[in-house]
Formats: C-alpha cells, structure tokens, sequence
C-alpha cells in the first residue's frame, strides 16, 4: 500500500472560492457577508473535482490513498479576525469529511485550524476535536506565521502554542508544520515562503527543548523538510556548537520529513541524509507544481517515480516511507484503516 | 590558486564590539555617543585577531585568498537609523581596507552598506563607491531584509533598488545577497533567516524580468542558495507552470551560488544540479559552524576536503569553482591581481 501524506483540496468547485470571496467582501461590509449554509456543492461536483485530478492521478501513478487536508494557500489565517478563519475552516473542513466518506478507500482527512495573527490556538481546540473525534481526522495542518508573511506571532516552541501541543498529544494525532498564502511582496507563496517556514521550523525545534516537555507531540515538516537535509551538516554543527544533543537524540523521536522534493538528485540527498523512519511519501498533488519535466518525460511531483528509481534503497526502508512510518507517525490512521 | 569569495571578519579585537555597544546606547543618550575616532584598534591587533583565526585555516586547509567583508551579523541594519548605519559601515568597511593593506597576499575586499529600513539605498551609493574606488574593494553584500527578521522592505526585484543596481553596473562590481541578524524571534539568524534570505531572493529573481533591466548585473547567493539547489526540481516546475523561460536562460547569467554547504552530500547535490560557472568555492570561516564533524574529524565548514573528494568532478570544472568563476564574477579582482 503507497500512503501519500500530502495532498491537499486544490481542485474545488468554484462556488467554494465564490464563498470565500462574498466572506472578505463582508469584512467591509457586513451586510455582503453570506450565510455558511449559503455554499451548495453537490456531492456529484465533489467527484467530479477528483475524478479528473487526484483520483486520476492516485490510478496513474500507483498510488492508493492520500492523507488529504483543505488548500493550504486558501487558508488564509491572516485574513479578518477569528471568527473569520473560524467560518471558514469549518467550511473547508467539512467538504474534507465529506471527500473522505465519498472515498473512504482513498482519503483520510487532516483538518485546518481556525487560526487568526495575535489570537491564541486555545480558539483551535473545538475545531480540531471535532475534526479528529466526529469526522475521523488523523491530524492537522498547523500554520507557524498566521500573519502571513510577517511572522509576528511567537515561534512554535513558545508556551503561546502549548494548549494545542496539549490536545494534539490527548487525541494522538500529529501536526503538519504548514504555511499559508504570503501577503508579503516578499515571498512567493510556493517559492519562498513555504519553504522557509519548513526550515525556520525545523531551527526552532533544535534550539528548545520542546520535546522534554511533549516526548509523544509529532510534527512533519513538508517539502523535503525545507532546505534542512540539504544543509543537514549546518544543522548538526550549529546543533553541536551550541552544546545542544546530536539531532538524532534531539529531535527525530518528534519530526518528520515528507518526500515533496521535485527531482531525483533532491530526493536522493533527502534518503542519504535523514534516516528512513524518518521520512514520509507524499506528493503534494495537485499542488505548487503541476506541469511535466521534460527532463524526464514525467509530472515534477510524481514523487513516487523518484523514490521507485533508487536502487539502493532496501525494500524495508521503502515500505517504512511509504506506508510504515505513516501508519506510526498518524496513529489514528491505524486505528482508521482496521475499522474500515 | 584557491579563492574564498565568502569570508566575514568575525574575530574582531572586542574593541570594535565595545564600540558599536556605546553607539547603540547613544540612540537613547546621545551624550553616550562615541566619536568615530574613540576607535583603536593597532595594526598588531588586526593581525593578532587573524593569525590564528583565518590565516591559520587558510595556510591549514590549502586555500590561498579570502574575499573578505565585514562580519554580517554584526551589520544590524535595523539598529538606530540611516546615520547610526553610515557610521558604523564605514568604521567596519575601513578595518577590512586595512587588513587588506596588512595582508594583500590573503584578503580582498567586499563592503557592509550603510543601509536602513525604509531608507531608500541611494544613500549607499557614495560608501560603496568610496569602498570600491578608494580602497579596492571588489563587491559588496546587500541585505535583501535590512528590518532583520520582519522584511518590511521591497523585494529586491522592485524599482526601489534600480538606483544602487545602477551604481554596481557602473563600477562593474557584483552582489552577495546577504542578511544580518534576525530581531525576529521565529528566525534563529545562522540556522533560518540566511537560509530563508538565500530563498527568498532567488524565487524573487525567478519572478521579475530584473535582468532584463541590468543584464550585467551579478549577484552571489550565499549558503549554497539556501534551499534552491535541493529544490531545483521545484524551481524548474515553478518557472514552468509560470510560463517563465528556463532557468538557465532566465537567471544564469546573472546568478552564482557559493560552496557554503557543511556536509559532503549537500556539495555533490549543488554540483549536480548547478552548472559548475554558477559555482564558487567559499567557506564563510570562521563563520556559523565552527565545530568538527565527528563524522569526517575535520571542520564542517571545510568545504575545500568535499569538493577535493568528489572525483567525478572534472579538473577543468574544479578551477572554474576553485578561482575562474570568482574572476569572471568579482571582475575587478582580476584588475586587482594583475596590479599586485
């Protein structure tokens, strides 16, 4: 069974869009904003978003089942204020619980969380237990900058984020360390700011001891961990000059890296450097990059193709990545597949 | 011979460190302030803080010169304003000129500008003209984020820097894209915010039609370009999708990536992925990473033993990384040579 841990809603109606565009209208003028029960997508507009996109891709590709969340550049956090993000995520949220009892075959759900720059993730807690006890979520995604851009909430290993860290490790699931859209100039969403919040985090996670006091809380750092592998002898170093334990020791028990690098020589690097317990399969798709390498013929994000290539990767190392170490890090996931 | 492009003076006599702390104090008590020749720092200090330091790792590891610039954490942009920033980058940019006197054999320098946030770079262009003109400098660092941490300033594709652009065209000198210290909680400064600087502004670069502008214009990325080599894939896809030319044709010409990568898997991912003109050999000693690898019992930032060890890596391409590129990039180190 190939589980990819990475996929987001990328494909919905255009009514979910339409939605989210009368809600930021009624920012400014409450009068426009729309009733949550005014959004009707069909169960039949949900297939028919999939069929053509993931499920196709899922066949094409020999992949079985994706661990699905709501678009992580739709999220928005920064936009309005917590009520705002709350609407919505439910929203988003539920179409994922309804994608996944449509398909149970072929998605599991993560969910977004309601957050908001400046507000506390105590405003998280109802969202994600719900998500996890009624829709049978196994995670969620868990966005370092709602700001979007700015980064001016504390870093994750603050006590600010420790009510989350709390429910996360009460209902067993873990979190995808994941940004949202960038409204600063700066950074391009994809290009930038997705992979900077990937290494920024995985550095905050290093520099505290946020493991001694949450040994089970789980993360997994996407896109290849950031720029962490690749420069994984820095990390070490730094690690070791500041008198800090081998990162083995300090944080592997609690971070995960995803396979969402977009060429071989990367995924290569990814599998040489960070141990195979550590690494997940996932995709990504559709997502940041859709088009066809015509270097290889083949989709960038056909992860699989990568991984499937490398010779010196033992058949346990490759089931642990592509099943086994999803089935351990989303221990719901477990739970999941043997009542279904 | 072997040229460095990416050293920092960061074992300055503490004289220098005691300086900048009575002009920080003097932002709040202007009575505090120092004047700017209440500075002594001998010549025998100079040598005293870099024969044991780099010149000694330089003699140890085989390397023959170092480009040299002012320490880049120390650069602190964000500290005081345009007059606290012009003072003290001319103060940093005169030791390098002396150490360069001291040592012409082992230095060649690159200047700090006196930069600001919020304040247009214009007012750099008499430091680095000065640094350039008057003391020989081949090129500079400009930082992408002169806010440290919280990127308030525009990118450096926007119009905002075609003045300062202007002025490197002019004095043929190229860019190191470099950041100072973070003031921003999330972004520990060695371990994300240079990463994360790297990043963001190649994806900037990818985006922006900037070297239509100044065709001429060079700019060095530094830490191996931050996680772009490990993501080329992506980049590729990305600049695809975005119906941009190739990377090749669209960025490199204009855009180098230094060896700043402490481990050997990293080095041989930037040197397959990389084209070997786009490379230049760098070390940032005695910078971030000052250890030894229990791993390889030599210092991570040894980055001379990786490429040393890759012996798929023809010679022809080894004195292209090891010195031709740093020629044809800091073309007025070649003017420099031949006049020494």
């Amino acid at each position: 069974m190939i589980i990819d841990c990475h996929g987001h809603y990328t494909t919905a109606p255009k009514a979910l869009e339409e939605f989210r565009k009368r809600q930021v209208n009624g920012l400014k003028d409450p009068s426009l904003s729309p009733a949550k029960d005014s959004l009707r997508i069909s169960d039949d507009q949900l297939r028919e978003s999939l069929e053509g996109a993931q499920l196709k891709l899922q066949r094409n590709r020999g992949t079985d089942l994706t661990i699905f969340s709501p678009r992580a550049g739709g999220m928005g956090h920064h936009i309005g204020n917590a009520a705002t993000s709350a609407l919505w995520s439910g929203i988003c949220n539920e179409l994922i619980h309804r994608i996944c009892t449509l398909y149970p075959e072929n998605f599991v759900g993560v969910c977004q969380l309601p957050q908001s720059p400046g507000v506390k993730p105590d405003n998280c807690l109802a969202e994600l237990e719900r998500c996890v006890k009624e829709f049978g979520f196994v995670g969620c995604n868990l966005n370092p900058d709602p700001s979007g851009g700015y980064w001016t909430d504390p870093p994750l290993t603050d006590k600010w984020w420790y009510p989350l860290y709390e429910k996360l490790v009460e209902l067993d699931v873990p979190a995808m360390v994941h940004v949202s859209a960038s409204c600063n100039p700066n950074f391009h969403f994809t290009g930038a700011h997705y992979i900077n919040a990937d290494t920024t985090a995985f550095m905050q996670f290093l520099t505290s001891d946020l493991f001694k006091d949450f040994p089970t809380l789980k993360f997994i750092i996407p896109h290849g961990g950031g720029a962490v592998p690749y420069h994984w002898g820095r990390y070490r170093g730094i690690a070791q000059d500041m008198g800090r334990p081998p990162l083995k020791e300090l944080l592997l028990n609690n971070v995960f890296f995803d396979t969402c690098v977009y060429h071989r020589p990367g995924i290569e690097l990814l599998l040489k450097v960070i141990p195979a317990d550590n690494i997940l399969f996932a995709s990504e798709m559709v997502g940041a990059v859709r088009g066809i390498d015509p270097e290889t013929g083949h989709h960038y994000d056909d992860t699989k193709r990568y991984i499937d290539a490398i010779d010196w990767l033992s058949a346990g190392d490759k089931e642990k990545i592509f099943h086994g170490n999803v089935r351990k890090v989303y221990s719901r996931f477990t739970a999941h597949s043997t009542t279904c």
